[in-house]
This record gives structure tokens, C-alpha cells and sequence, in this order.
């Protein structure tokens, strides 16, 4: 791996924090640094010492940096990314820990030097917010999908790689398009659902849910202004995968409706039986116990 | 509490077996007879012990009971009722577990003596199956739902609580349509989004499910049978609760659509802040620590 002098990340919240700390423990040789927009946060990210520095000025941060890894909402990325290109140096690689890819990328190739942005998604999180809850082992075990178009460096890739790798990431490579759809799917589709469905049940009768209804929404508890920018930036994809699931649940309304017992249970074996076999695939690459 | 001498289970699978146990363990001067139509089963009950007497016909484990306790799927109650009405003894309560209460109640009306019967829901269950699989302990701390209509016995109810009381469980009277409206909604409606939601994925993508997805479709790994059973006996309220989850979701969506990043973030807000008081609730009542 290059050998990176200078990484400098962008946002101090829950997860950037968490870059940083693990890039510190991480890649001794590198010098780590932090940026917020925000007084206070700054102030806090250095009384924790999440960073080697915390810059006091974007330009600062980013002067001179090898990577830079933005890791504050994604709808504020084409500003950022207009901000920062004044200041890039040569060679420099830019990077996101955004949930969505398909933006980023559209706002790179207007604003960024050609071939420099690749897409990270580090898979990790928490329930908590903050600087105050970063950790330097966050990262460790989770997956980071790295997301290229035509035209992204080969190089700048490797790099990320073999940064994310060191962090303890498990990397894989795919288009941003790719990444948005199966993300809708698998992660801003049950994200949607567990909202709608707490909205669902009145004051009154969710005072009987039990662990089955508490597993279902747990996601649902999740930071909602994060959320927000998730969904807003794959509106297509999760326009789409609701249209998926209401279709889905119309058709077992209309089997339960129409006293068609054996359709039903088809309906619900089939489910049951695809789980089943998931649970299992992810014992066997061993992401389940 | 009554002195029950003889206590009948009908239905031997993981819940039956599981009441009979524990009645062996808490009431050890009842005398606790399970029955199943399966030979088979009533072979593997009398091998397990799960009863002290394991019947070998429907008549002799009715007979002379003091309560009989359905536990087989709801759509069998209608036939039960029938068939054991005339061994029934005097006085004798019938009940069961069933996860749903409108239709056992007006089966009950159509062929028991009146009064006699009260309806039961403790709620306890496993993704196991099958008397080998009973517990003991699995009405422990349990919440045990009773209802009762106009002409329901009051005795009968009393019994009946202290019975499940000494099971362990913690109970509560209401009417059957009441407890179908609140359980189509807490429970059945998880159970139909997650088995829609598992459907609405691709075999592709579903191998990049994370933990969200893992706990937001749990309980769809649940017997499609009995699930049927369920749905099917409560298909009313089960249709209406569809309707109202499609509804959120489509207000939802269409605030995606049309870019209204305040809007989703009210929803996705307020479903955040209304599952964070379910969790205190269940907290402060000492349902989850």
C-alpha cells in the first residue's frame, strides 16, 4: 500500500470519528486528521483525541492530505466537493462513508478532478450519535462495498482498498447503480417498513407488542435525519422496492381475503424457507454464529 | 383456586406439551392428561413424560376433566367442540391457546354448554416444534390474555386465571374482538410485512442482507402452518391492518417521490420517537431491561 502521509476526514460524527480512531491505531505512520464544520464538535473531537489533529479550517484539512474521506451527510457532498478541489493536492484520492453511492459519484465527475473519487460504504453503525461514541473498532469485521465507474482510477481503488482492509474492513467492488439498488433492498426498504409499520399501531395497542414487534421495528429507531439523506438519495430505488413490498402484501391481503388457506401458506412458506436457507448461507461465511 | 383433579391437554406439539409440563410442575395434586390424535406423538409424549397420563383416545381424556385445554390449530376448535360435548362432565371448563379468540368464541356459543367456555392466550411459543421441544419453564413470565363475552362464567374465568397464574403467567381479561384488533396489529401484521418483506427481495440480493434485515425478519422464520392458521382466523382485522401499513407506506413514498426531505423525516422522526417510548414502557413495566 502507498504510503499515505496524510489522511484527513471530514465530519466528526458517530462513524468519521470512528475512521479516524481506527486510522490512528491502524496506520501508525500516517498522520490522521479531523474536520467539523462545527465549533463545539471540534472542541469535543480533540478531548477525546479521535485524531492525531483537528484542522481548524476545511482548507487546512484538506491541504496536503493523500486521502480525503467525507463523513458527513451525503446531500452536502456536491458542496463539500466544490470546496475542497481548490485545495486537492496532485495524486490526492477522495472518498465518502456514504450509505448511497449513485450521487456521490454524478457529483464527483461535476466538480472533482477526473478519475480521483472512488465510493466507499463502510457497513457499521450504531444506535448511538457522536463523537463522544466513537470507537476504534467499529470497523472491524464489517464490510466496505468500494463503488467505481468508467473512468475511476485503478490505482486510487487499490489504495482505498488497502486502507479499509487495515481498518479491518472486508472490501468488495461494485457500480454505484448496483450498490443503490441492492442497498434499497436489503437495508432502506426495511428501514422504510419498520417506520411505517410503528406508524401503523395507535398509542393504545403498541403497548402490547411484544419481542416479535420490537425485533421487526428495531431499525426503525435509527437517527432519523441520517435516514432522511439515505432515502432522498436513492428516491428511485426506494420508490420502487415500497411499490415491490405493497405489491407483495397485496397479494396476501387478497389470499387472506379470499379464505384461500393453502395460498396463503404458501405465501408464508416460501418466506419462511428462504430465511431459513440466508441464515444459513451467513453461517456459512461465517457473518452468523 | 378450585381443586382441579383432572386437567386435559388436546394437542401435544411444542405449546401443548409445554402446559401440560408445567402443570406437572406447579399443580402436582391435578392429575394432567394430554391427548393427540397421532399415534405417533402420543408415543413420543409418554417417551418425553410430558403428561402424567397420555390418553389414548379423545373420550378418555375428556372425560372427568375439570379443564380441557385445546391446543391444536384454531381452525380444529369448530370439530373439537362437537366432538367433545357430550363427555364433558358438569362444571367442566373448556379452553385453549389459540392465538386468535372471535371464532373459538362463536364456535364455543354454537356447540358448548353455555358458559363453559373462556379463551386463552398465553403468549409463548419457540421456532421450535414438537413435544420434544416442550419446557417447563415456557409460561414463565408469560402474559396469558383471557376473554370472555356476555354469558362467559365468571367462576370459569377465576379458575382459569388462578390456573395460568400458577403456570406463571401474568393474565388479563378482554374481549375477543378486542384482542383480535390488538394482536392483528402488534403481532400478525409483523408477521405478514416480514414474510412480504423477505418475498420482495431477490435470491441475488438477499446475500447481502446485514443485521437490519436479519432482526427486521425474524419472525417470518416462523411455522407457515400455524401462521396460516392464525392469519386465516383473524382475516378481518389481518386485511384492515394491510390496508393501513400499504397507507403509511404510500404516504411515505410519495413524499420520497416528490423530494420532500421534511416530510420523510417527520415520519421517519416520529415512528423513532414512538418506538424509543415503547422500549421505556416496556423498561418501566419491567418487560425488557
Amino acid at each position: 500500500m502507498r504510503n499515505l502521509k496524510k489522511i484527513s476526514v471530514i465530519g466528526m460524527g458517530l462513524l468519521g470519528a470512528s475512521v479516524t480512531l481506527s486510522a490512528k491505531r491502524a496506520l501508525a505512520r500516517s498522520r490522521i486528521v479531523g474536520y467539523s464544520h462545527r465549533d463545539s464538535t471540534r472542541q469535543k473531537a480533540r478531548q477525546y483525541e479521535v485524531a492525531d489533529e483537528i484542522a481548524d479550517s476545511l482548507e487546512a484539512a484538506v491541504e496536503g492530505a493523500d486521502v480525503v474521506i467525507l463523513a458527513t451527510p451525503i446531500q452536502t457532498f456536491e458542496d463539500y466537493f466544490k470546496q475542497i478541489t481548490p485545495y486537492l493536492k496532485d495524486g490526492c484520492i477522495v472518498t465518502d462513508v456514504g450509505s448511497t453511492k449513485t450521487l456521490p459519484h454524478k457529483w464527483a465527475a461535476e466538480h472533482l478532478p477526473r478519475g480521483v473519487y472512488v465510493g466507499s460504504h463502510p457497513i457499521a453503525g450504531s444506535e448511538k450519535r457522536g463523537v463522544e461514541y466513537a470507537r476504534d473498532d467499529l470497523l472491524v469485521n464489517a464490510r466496505c462495498i468500494l463503488s467505481k465507474v468508467r473512468g475511476t482510477s485503478a490505482a486510487a481503488i487499490e489504495v482505498l482498498d488497502g486502507f479499509w482492509s487495515k481498518l479491518g474492513c472486508n472490501t468488495e467492488v461494485m457500480s454505484p447503480a448496483n450498490h443503490d439498488r441492492i442497498f434499497g433492498m436489503i437495508s432502506h426498504l426495511p428501514h422504510m417498513t419498520a417506520a411505517a409499520l410503528v406508524n401503523s399501531v395507535s398509542q393504545q395497542n403498541i403497548k402490547f407488542a411484544g419481542r416479535g414487534f420490537i425485533d421487526t421495528t428495531r431499525v426503525a429507531s435509527g437517527p432519523s435525519n441520517v435516514w432522511t439523506d439515505i432515502l432522498m438519495t436513492n428516491s428511485e430505488t426506494c420508490t420502487e422496492a415500497i411499490e415491490k413490498l405493497v405489491g407483495q402484501l397485496q397479494t396476501l391481503q387478497a389470499a387472506i381475503a379470499a379464505g384461500d388457506a393453502q395460498k396463503v401458506n404458501k405465501i408464508l412458506a416460501q418466506a419462511s424457507q428462504k430465511r431459513a436457507k440466508l441464515i444459513q448461507h451467513k453461517i456459512d461465511q461465517k457473518e452468523l454464529f
